[in-house]
């Protein structure tokens, strides 16, 4: 995920301001040191690139590119490459990870410099569409293309920045009319940190379900690096929304608790002089938070779930009880946040420089979203105090969940069954999933809404995976299984159906080059948050892995 | 210089194919052991970029481009960068050796990969001319621009190929509109193996002549490195054509002795199995030939003029002695190209896929002029065989000299008073000027011939400074001094006036875009046989450095 919001030199003071070092340096810097003690080891597998494809168009495939024929290139390391020149190799999955190759000279004095264009991408169009005209609105570094001058031969060189793709453009963009050159070695040199293998879905799953299990085991493993990245392609980084995510399908995967409880110290160990987390870092080159003056306050917030999951996960209460001043203190802000009403105030959050996420649907109000956020991760808090014992040091939290959740209900638009939000009382699938997270209405009550909205064309829809995992996860809390499992078939399907080898940070199926970045082969296509089926099907194998 | 031979596969076998091991290879690898003892240590200058310039246009600036006000920009490595993106700094000179770019976040934290153009310059319009539309006959990438992508900051780069230039442009070209950055420090590290100080020329030398010199002593001190190289952006290699001219004016310059045998033992070292020189090597990774099934030998032919002039310079007859024999070789070939009234034949050099190069000028007939090179090489061996002792090995030479000059005599049209070339009968300055350097005339007529040549329109013109350089020699050999004086600084001083820092590979002083790869930018500005302006200033104070 990125900030696409205007930066502002506004800030509030309880965020950014007072409150001096909430923590000590010395607190910190313990917490940065487990952080560091945790540093998985990775994994490293080397691929040898031996197939090509071809990319032709399709309007039934994603993007309207598919890649076609697979086949062995023949005499790919021992031949000329002149006449090769555009060649798409496939490494046959998704790799993340590091290039190298080795180019010599081929029957003939190589007599000048040597350059040579490479296209990296996770989906075929990536490696079709020109760059040139790149309009997007982030760094168009991020687009993995490198062009290499080789000044003499034979040369072996990695291409120095770290790659995540599928697919391998070589490009041949200069080269002595006098001589031929071959490539004698390539390797790619895939990483990851997850480290366990999986036992096999029952053979009776459904194949989709099954299909759908392998690429989101394949989404969550690439993203699995020193942290847990959003996305090994673009990012890069560890950030606490995804890292909620991600440990939620971990749990059903390949377990690396090393990985989270890094995750948990690091974030903890770089939270702000006021005791509030950053809602992302970076780990190199030392690990820091990145200076912005805004601040997505609910991925904090899902820090206290992260580390209630993580608890009740693994029993490593030490580890809990070591991180639960931080927790204490994330939640501290929401009363804040409320007005008078014990409602979440958009222009308190304004004001405060909040950035309000939920999802990347543009045209979404976030009123009864925030506050239902606010109240799972009140929920998720006390949760994890009584499981510490600590409940008294909280004791707040059952009172003000009880307003707010009273507070909540005004919202409740009984004639048309629904929470609206906002002056223009806007229905969406964001708040009503939200409510029924929160535990605002009960499960008879949710159903129904769930039900409405189900059927409902009018309801603003999600814009993005993020959002539709708290949509299923809310229909199997209102036990709504078929409907889950629909869900999950026919929005993950949707894109294993368009070829997908991990899920993408973005996928709206009426229209294949939404991107929130202007430009769509800079969108991820194997990100944290897509990952969760593998999390579905395996807490509810009743509802996924049963006889269709 | 650069072949633009198609080639082909047709070799005749007195060149390519029989008399295997004409030397024995250990004693090549002696030879070869002489290079490598002899190889000079560069020298390091570390140039700090500080000064800026703009490229305006200008049509009376070289190739319409002018670089102008100089200044120094106001904090480079203590602001952002991100306004000064398109930047074109000055080293102040022309510099050959590799660039190192340290930078940094600047009052942000980066989120995202920088991606920073660099294109490196010897003249203005270098660095303002698109390459996207590149057309040249030659490898692309020679051009000097290359695109980072940089993973993290801070960072430290260095651009791994060697670099020639005086100008640099550094664009960001993709970067997170979230974060700025700047750059902490540039460092071009300068190298050479000139490794002395030249003589300042008396105060009274007209100061076109000052500044001819001053540029021509730039260009050969660039042009030395491991090797005499023709080219220190292109080439990067000794080419016995250029070697002959570079050491001509080295021997009134730097002096760098050792480079010179190191280029002779090299040179012989890798010659071909047959005896007959390579008329360029490579030095890496390890010295080697360019396996090509064409053959400029009027080059090999210049080595010996290379070896006589080293021995009348030095006295060092051990290394002459050393290498006699393969002086005595090169020459053997001869009689084979020369038809049965002694005449070189183009026939039979095209059968022997000879390239008859002489000159850039694509029209002309190259008859006369390689007469007069074989001539002028048999002369050169001659004299080297009498300052060894070694007249008996090669009794033949007179004689076959004096039948060729003969010969030659044929070709003179005593109605127009020049000699004429091939069935065209065509005039130009390269069959004069040849047929004087080759003392086929004696200097009375030599001085008739180039009075009327030089007021002559119809005579086809040199296309570029390396025959250029042997007009002037015949002029000064035939007492036309004010006329070699007049050609210098209007020639190379016209180079002077469009702003050259070092002498160019190619100049028309009519057309400024002429380019025999067909893209101006891939010329080469520093050019080995552009450099020879020294040597007629030094060698012959009484035309160049009085007062005038």
């Amino acid at each position: 995920m990125r900030e696409l919001i205007i930066l502002s030199a506004l800030m509030l003071s309880t965020i950014h301001g007072v409150a001096q070092n909430y923590f000590s340096d010395s607190q910190k810097q313990a917490w940065l040191q487990k952080a560091a003690d945790n540093t998985p080891k990775l994994i490293h597998t080397k691929i040898k690139p031996e197939y090509q494809v071809d990319v032709v168009d399709d309007t039934n495939a994603f993007q309207h590119k598919k890649a076609i024929k697979p086949r062995v290139v023949k005499d790919l390391y021992s031949s000329s490459f002149k006449d090769k020149s555009g060649i798409i190799l496939d490494l046959g999955d998704h790799y993340t990870g590091y290039f190298t190759f080795s180019v010599g000279e081929y029957k003939s004095d190589m007599d000048a410099p040597l350059r040579l264009k490479f296209t990296f991408g996770e989906v075929p169009a990536e490696v079709t569409t020109s760059f040139d005209n790149f309009h997007g609105n982030i760094s168009r570094a991020w687009l993995q293309d490198e062009t290499v001058t080789v000044e003499q031969l034979p040369a072996t060189i990695t291409i120095p920045r770290r790659l995540s793709c599928r697919y391998i453009k070589i490009e041949d963009v200069g080269s002595s009319p006098y001589a031929e050159f071959c490539f004698t070695n390539m390797e790619f040199d895939a990483v990851t940190s997850a480290n366990k293998k999986i036992a096999e879905l029952p053979e009776y799953t459904p194949a989709i379900v099954r299909q759908i299990d392998k690429v989101a085991q394949n989404t969550l493993k690439e993203c699995m690096q020193t942290v847990y990245e959003d996305g090994p392609k673009r990012d890069h980084r560890l950030w606490i929304g995804d890292l909620y995510l991600q440990m939620s399908a971990d749990n059903y995967a390949f377990q690396n608790r090393e990985l989270v409880k890094r995750s948990l110290y690091l974030m903890a160990g770089l939270s702000k002089d006021n005791g509030y987390l950053n809602h992302t870092v970076f780990e190199k080159p030392v690990p820091h938070p990145q200076r912005v003056p805004f601040y997505l306050y609910e991925y904090a917030l899902l820090y206290n779930a992260v580390l209630n999951d993580y608890v009740e996960q693994t029993g490593d209460k030490e580890t809990a009880l070591d991180l639960w001043s931080v927790a204490k203190r994330q939640v501290q802000l929401i009363p804040d946040m409320l007005d008078k009403n014990q409602l979440f105030s958009s222009a308190k959050a304004d004001k405060a420089n909040l950035w309000q996420f939920v999802d990347w649907n543009e045209k979404l109000n976030k009123q009864v979203a925030e506050q239902g956020m606010y109240i799972f991760a009140l929920d998720k808090t006390y949760k994890l105090a009584k499981s510490l014992g600590k409940e008294k040091e909280v004791a707040y939290i059952p009172g003000l969940i009880s307003q707010m959740k009273k507070a909540a209900l005004t919202l409740y638009d009984a004639k048309q069954g629904y929470f609206v939000s906002g002056k223009e009382k806007q229905v969406s699938y964001a708040s009503q999933v939200w409510m029924i997270l929160a535990k605002v209405v009960d499960k008879k009550q949710g159903k129904e809404i769930l039900r409405r909205l189900l059927k409902d064309n009018k309801a603003l829809k999600p814009g993005g995976p993020y959002l539709y995992h708290y949509v299923v996860q809310a229909l199997i809390d209102c036990d709504l299984n078929q409907e889950a499992y629909d869900l999950v078939t026919t929005y993950w399907g949707g894109m294993i159906h368009k070829g997908a080898d991990t899920f993408w940070e973005v996928y709206v199926p009426e229209d294949d080059f939404v991107s929130p970045y202007n430009f769509a082969p800079i969108n991820s296509y194997c990100h944290a948050w897509s990952c969760t089926p593998i999390y579905f099907i395996r807490k509810y194998p009743e509802i996924f892995q049963k006889r269709h």
